[in-house]
């Protein structure tokens, strides 16, 4: 799995590094018990700070995604499951999403036609991935 | 309109900011021409730094949602219809929502239904708003 860091993005790097693993871990490329590279390795390897990707690292390990053993390593781990906590917040990155739209004269069930969309592609493209 | 700053959130304060006004203009509450508190006073108000509500400003305005006029003030102005570059970033941030769910055991689908039930909801809202 390799990361691809666009230093140009509103998105903090350590948050790429975050949102990058946890995509990997959602399509089944990273499994639990794989092993990730360490903290130094990583920062090499994309060419980023070692305390960006030690941000990156906490905030996964803090979130269930990962489990860091300083030097032996860090390895991939099983997310705990949605919970009532995450549906909330789940629900509040989506209304964020639908008001910023609704600003910009979208409607609220555009938005819903566009995740439907995506659900769609994401499913077809989950049944080719047995190669 | 009220801003509440949560120090204890993971969204950095010059993004919540920025988030509640969007909102604010969402919800038109917020309409363009409006004036909003300057840099210095908004700081006072909500109790955090200068520099950060001046980052909250210079990003909505870079977005179109205000316009600073250095000491004469700050005023909402008409953000910038949807355009094809902001469907890109929307379906980029409903497939990052997708796959953090995904990780954690939910299926595509009940994203796209959590967004229908809240579509729903905005619009009774919107419904109930001429009081």
């Amino acid at each position: 799995m390799l990361l691809q860091i666009k230093p140009e993005s509103d998105t903090p790097i350590y948050m790429q590094v975050r949102d990058q693993i946890v995509e990997g871990v959602a399509a089944g490329e990273l499994a639990p018990g794989d092993p990730l590279p360490s903290v130094r390795e990583l920062a090499r390897d994309i060419g980023v700070n070692y305390h960006t990707v030690n941000k990156a690292y906490a905030l996964l390990q803090d979130e269930g995604y990962v489990r860091v053993f300083g030097r032996r390593g860090v390895v991939v781990s099983q997310p705990p499951a949605a919970d009532d906590a995450y549906l909330l917040e789940i629900k509040a990155k989506l209304l964020k999403l639908m008001a910023e739209a609704k600003s910009k004269g979208m409607k609220p069930g555009e938005i819903v036609q566009l995740a439907e969309e995506l659900s769609k592609q994401e499913l077809s493209e989950g049944g080719e991935s047995n190669e």
